[in-house]
Parts: C-alpha cells; sequence; structure tokens
C-alpha cells in the first residue's frame, strides 16, 4: 500500500486534542474520517507529537496508508474538501517509502507559544495566544529560558499524567521573540527537542512568565529544574497559546516544491 | 458633560456593521449597552467610520459623553468588563474637548485588507482573511492600485447603495505589501483617504485581485475609472479581510501614554 505523509494545520478549540477518543472530537477522528471518505477501508493514522486539548498546530506530520495511488497535490484537495467545515488543513501530501513513520522516523519536534501583554481582551487573536493584562521583561524571559537548555531530568516541569518511560530529555532551543503590537507587546517562545514530556512547553512558559513578571528570578528557574519536583513549577499556561509549528525528519518529506 | 474618545477594537463576523439597527447586532449597540451599565442615562455614540456587516477594526474610533468625570484609564476597564463576551474591545480611553467629534474632527480614515494566496483552507485565519487559491503578482497589484490615486470621481468603485453627496474623492495612499507565509502567501492592501465611498476599499481590492491573478491588466483599471460606471468594476472581495485599522486627527486623542 503506498504511504504518503500529511502536513496538518488545525485549530486546538474544538478538539480534545489529537488522538482519538471515545465520545470526545479529537484532530485525528476528523483527518481519518476525511480519509474513509476517499477509501472506506483506509486504516488508521498517526501522528508525529500527540497534541493536548486546545492546541494548535501549523505543522503537525502524520501519515496514511491507501490501496490506490493518489497524486499527492489531489489527495490533499480531496481531503480538505471533505474535512470541511472543520478547523482542520491538510497543507501538503507527500508520497514517503513504506517505512516512513510519521512519529518513529522523527527527528525532533518546535513548539511555539504566544503570549500578548495587554490590558483589553484580545479580539482577533482570541483563542490563539495567552493574554496576561501587565509588562513582561523579555530579557529575564530569554536569560530564565536559557537555564533550561541542555539535557535535564525534567521532573519539574512534566504532568503527573505523563507517560514517557523517562523524564531525562535534551532541549535544544528556547528562544523568546518580542516584538511591538499597535496595542500591547507579543511575546512568542520557540522551542525545539527530539521529543517533549507531556505538558512540558505550557509548564516552561507558565514558569518563564513568572520571570518576565519579576515575581521568579532567573535563577529561580534552575533552582525549580534542580528540584525535580512537580511542585517547584511555576503554574502551567493555558493551551491556546500553543503551536506545534514543525516536525524535523532526516530528509523533508514535503520539500518537493508543491502548489502554494 | 465630560466627552471621551474611545479606540475601538472589534470582529465583524457577529455583527451587521458598525451602525445601530433594529432586530440586528451591531457595535454601536454593543458599546451602548455596555455604557448603560456604567451610567443608565449614557446618550448614544457616533463613530468615525461606518464599517459594514462582517468588516473588522482595530483602530475605530467613538465619542461618548458621561455624566460622570470618569478616569479614562478606568472608564475603559469598566467598558471592557462590561463588552464580556462580545468580540469588542476598548483599546484606550481619552478625554477630549466637549466639541471634538469623532466623524466630523477626522482628517483621514486608513483600511487594511489582507488576502492570503494558498491553496489549503485557512484555519487560524479563517474569518479574518480572504482565500484565494492561485497565485497573485504583487507588482501588477500595485501597478494597478497606483492607478487609483488622487482625486477621482469614484463611481465605479462604490456602492450603488452609497449615499455620499458626491463620488468625488482623493486616495493619499494605496500600498500593497507581500509577504510569504510558512504556507502560501499574504498580500496587505493598505489604503489612506479623508473619507471612503461605500463598498469602495472592496471594490478597490477585488479589482487589483484580478489584476493579481492576470485577468486584467494594470491599464485596464484606469478605463474603469475613466468609465465612471459601476458596471465596469471588478469583483467586490467578501468584508472579513477588511479593517478600519485607524483615524487621524488634527492633535491624537489617544497620544498620552496609557498602560499597554
Amino acid at each position: 500500500m503506498p504511504r504518503y505523509a500529511l502536513l496538518i494545520e488545525y485549530h486546538g478549540a474544538p478538539f480534545a486534542g489529537w488522538q482519538r477518543q471515545k465520545d470526545h472530537p479529537s484532530v485525528q477522528a476528523a483527518v481519518e474520517a476525511a480519509l474513509r471518505r476517499l477509501e472506506p477501508d483506509c486504516p488508521g493514522i498517526g501522528a508525529a507529537g500527540r497534541t493536548d486539548a486546545g492546541v494548535h498546530a501549523t505543522g503537525q506530520v502524520a501519515h496514511c496508508d491507501m490501496a490506490k495511488d493518489w497524486d499527492p497535490f489531489r489527495l490533499s484537495e480531496a481531503l480538505n474538501h471533505h474535512l470541511k467545515p472543520a478547523p482542520v488543513a491538510i497543507l501538503k501530501a507527500a508520497r514517503v517509502a513504506e517505512d516512513w513513520h510519521a512519529r518513529f522516523s522523527a527527528l525532533e519536534r518546535r513548539y511555539t507559544f504566544r503570549l500578548v501583554s495587554r490590558r483589553a481582551p484580545l479580539v482577533h487573536d482570541a483563542g490563539l495566544a495567552w493574554r496576561v493584562g501587565h509588562a513582561l521583561d523579555p530579557d529575564a524571559m530569554q536569560a530564565g529560558a536559557d537555564r533550561l537548555l541542555g539535557r535535564h531530568d525534567f521532573t519539574t516541569f512534566r504532568s503527573t499524567m505523563c507517560q514517557a518511560d523517562s523524564p531525562v530529555k535534551t532541549l535544544d532551543e528556547a528562544r523568546v521573540e518580542s516584538f511591538e503590537l499597535s496595542h500591547g507587546r507579543e511575546f512568542r517562545f520557540h522551542f525545539r527537542a527530539r521529543s517533549f514530556l507531556h505538558n512540558q512547553v505550557r509548564s516552561f512558559v507558565g514558569t518563564l512568565e513568572r520571570v518576565g513578571a519579576g515575581a521568579w528570578t532567573p535563577e529561580d528557574v534552575t533552582t525549580a529544574l534542580a528540584a525535580r519536583d512537580r511542585a517547584a513549577c511555576g503554574p502551567v499556561c493555558p493551551p491556546e497559546g500553543l503551536y506545534l509549528t514543525g516536525v524535523g525528519y532526516p530528509e523533508d518529506p514535503f520539500a518537493t516544491p508543491a502548489a502554494t
């Protein structure tokens, strides 16, 4: 059966997360339903990152096995047709080797968290960013983020529900971008690692926000990390600012030029 | 009665437009209802631009007369509290002279239209931009936009419902910005004039999109303008990409520093 990689964008709000669940809408079930409109016996799909309820993606990757030999562009167009009106879009489809695996072939995951500091409630960005009503210091947040880089036992920044075998992970990037909006200021936290623990990014950002607000020092981040104790973590921030932005593979399956 | 200028942001989708209408939700009615939670006898308000159904604002300006002497920051906070959950936010309030008028004191209006070119349906930008599935040439669109600059009889680009006394207006800016997205390309059309005719910006963008797609030449824009005939206009584009971004006054009433 020919295998295809799918590059998927979605709005997290209406879903209980990526993963199929009994009695709850999921992105996985939405994509599988669209695939079965094309091929009723299409098997289930797997994705590179199991995003939580309310978390967005602009670069989720999954693979599917089809009976028919689909032109990748036509496959993405047909899936987008059947996905309507769910806020899920197939950005690209690509033919991959039959042993290629969206999850196991992945070398890294990239997440971005959007945080907006302004007094007024969000209007156009409602549900797309986390708003706080006070000022934040980007340099302090970057100094705090620097303390998280490298290989550590991240028990402090891991949900007690996390099912990963080990809390030891290597964080390869933790970058705080900051720019002025016409009203307020936006901060984007960019994280990159081979893999992440459950709630790790939201635990990072909730903690770094405390640093930005001046309630924590960057050194407090090191202390919290060293504690290897969930209770030492700052508040976990809400999901609506979090985006899975990309997945890295030894070779980019979507590198061949496609229609924009 | 002390008069206040309000800087207002809103999402156009749930509203039949800015202006109060019997039996239809409007932004004006939402703001007036919030004002009357503060002062039950608060008179009605007027705005600088009467945006249509579905059109957004990031910089609408209105004024209101209050019985009480409100601290402007507290006024904006109280209004935002009462506006929830409507997608309307007061970005700033400012005390102005009693003869200052949001509409009649205005020297210019600024609009931006967001157009995204990509194959996949929009997800996070759904309702916030107009999507077309084909490529567009930004240089051709700018060349077409240049033909619209200056003082003209804009009958071609004016709704037949337009109630303005004269179709003659002066367009001071028509700038096409273009940038790559991670998937697709975004075009922003920036227009600036003392005032606009009904549907003028959407008529401009619908016509310029045809130029960008290669169906029209920039010279065809000049021909259409010279025709002074509504039938010579390109298709009018949908409202969801249009934003009233700002209003210019002899002195900016919001220039005093405020909380972000």
